[in-house]
């Protein structure tokens, strides 16, 4: 994984290199902030490797790959706001640090940002490469608003719940990747699985990040187990739970949605949980999502060697089972 | 100015046809509740004039026009939450109707549709409209932050206020008439000279929108006379009553700002205003930037008539003087 390392510090003196105007400071001051928060980059990432696979040189697609990443942090910082998050990568987010004004209107500047950058891809290619960027940001919009719809629904469907993870965070892994390929002009064939590959693997991750809430080891996942089921969030678990389940679990289910003590709610629910099967069920989600991701990335016709893209979604899918 | 109302119902169609989804909701809704508000679609019709001056259909630039129109409402939904406005065009604003959240959000599907209009700009010139348009957005976002900025400051300098108020609103009339410009592949003098137009029209207009808060006719133009002097704003007119005042008004001035009775402070506002010479000041740098802009005008080379942009002008800066 050491050309992942690589292309991290690549991405990050690309950022640093973007040298945003000291004033008016209560615009750029918090995108600098939030810039250099630690962060995953696996958008862009995902870009460089696609053009990788598909043999252009990574100086031709950094700046669609940074246009990925200013767009993903403009989503962080307005989803920030609207689901009154106090941290972001284990700092203050923005609006906490600033305000809402100052959040919502650097976060625009962000995404106005992201356009700037992928505006210098070459313009044969250009219009192409907007028009999926422009359908992936709408997209991820769509998810957003699905994500706070969901959060006053009690009878969310698995379906429903996919699409919305689907749009809200696999498609723009897609669409990086499929952004590569676009530059690289290989055949509409490839940019399909690729951009396939990209919305397979979203959706696993997705998944297995609701699993691991629940299941996961506390110590590697750095977060408390259960929270999901203490703020009685909607997640494929719950959903899974509710589709199996019984009148008598159904009310059983309700009842721990309605205990105070955090505990003894997290108990019930792996108990009930553990009645209806719904460890195993959802693994078995995101293995199938695995394999469909695995599937479209062996039908990819390159010269080129997939090994790094491989080990970069074992990486991501692999972090405990 | 039958032409211009034949303008206006084109791009009401134009609106009328962007059939935007019916779900989410939550998000859509927002959207076509705003874009149907009574507006006056000023700068979509520059773009078409401008188009018309270099000798262009309407419909090889309607995309450009559409995009612009539609970052001006995004501008405004999100303005609108900055400064917890409850009205627009005499209707409930966004975020009072609805929510911030969702204010937040459909103001930024609303900026992504305005860039997927944009990108259906002829692929020849997009790469020059959109760099134009990521400037000009850019511009803007940095023009809210200064006027969010000056409500917080008492000494707010006259450079630095026509700065704000050029990034805030004119820019864009620049940018709406350019965009004409580069379409209609005019020479680069010829977009030069019409974006100076729209930029001191602009200042012009937002000048005299000043003006008019205190010494317009109410009835007019519809707001409470002195509004601006009651919220203490700064405007030119309390900025060139600073800068002229001696030390003994200078008291005078803040006592002004202190009283609690709005007609007794509009009353020695005016009175202190009087003594300043601020009314006639101001109107000197209204015809000022007239006179710049029908300067720019006039040096543009084309065979086209420009009489239609010459009582557009007219009718824009002559509401009452």
């Amino acid at each position: 994984m050491n050309k992942i390392s690589n292309y991290i510090s690549f991405i990050e003196r690309e950022i640093e290199a973007l040298h945003l105007p000291k004033a008016p400071e209560n615009l750029y001051d918090p995108l600098r902030y939030f810039l250099q928060l630690e962060g995953k980059k696996i958008r862009p990432i995902l870009t460089l490797l696609s053009s990788e696979l598909f043999g252009e040189k990574k100086e031709n697609v950094k700046h669609a790959a940074l246009a990925i990443e200013l767009f993903h942090n403009f989503t962080l910082i307005h989803d920030d706001i609207m689901d009154r998050a106090p941290l972001r990568r284990g700092q203050p987010t923005v609006h906490h640090k600033w305000d809402d004004n100052v959040a919502i209107l650097s976060g625009d500047v962000m995404l106005v940002k992201a356009y700037q950058h992928l505006s210098e891809t070459n313009s044969d290619v250009l219009p192409e490469v907007i028009k999926l960027f422009n359908k992936t940001a709408i997209e991820v919009c769509e998810g957003q608003q699905m994500d706070m719809d969901f959060e006053k629904m009690t009878n969310v469907s698995q379906d429903e719940y996919i699409k919305m993870i689907k749009l809200k965070t696999s498609v723009l892994l897609g669409c990086a990747l499929k952004m590569g390929g676009i530059i690289c002009k290989t055949s509409d064939e490839n940019c399909r699985l690729i951009y396939d590959f990209g919305v397979s693997l979203g959706i696993a991750f997705q998944i297995q990040d609701d699993w691991l809430d629940l299941y996961g080891d506390q110590l590697k996942v750095g977060k408390q187990t259960g929270g999901d089921i203490i703020a009685n969030k909607n997640t494929l678990l719950s959903i899974l739970a509710k589709e199996n389940a019984n009148e008598q679990q159904l009310l059983e289910l309700q009842t721990m949605r309605n205990m105070a003590n955090p505990l003894e709610k997290v108990k019930t629910a792996k108990e009930l949980f553990d009645q209806l099967n719904v460890k195993e069920t959802c693994l078995e989600v995101v293995k199938d999502y695995h394999s469909k991701a695995m599937d479209s990335l062996s039908k990819i016709e390159t010269t080129k060697d997939k090994s790094t893209l491989i080990s970069l979604t074992d990486s991501l899918l692999n972090r405990e089972f």
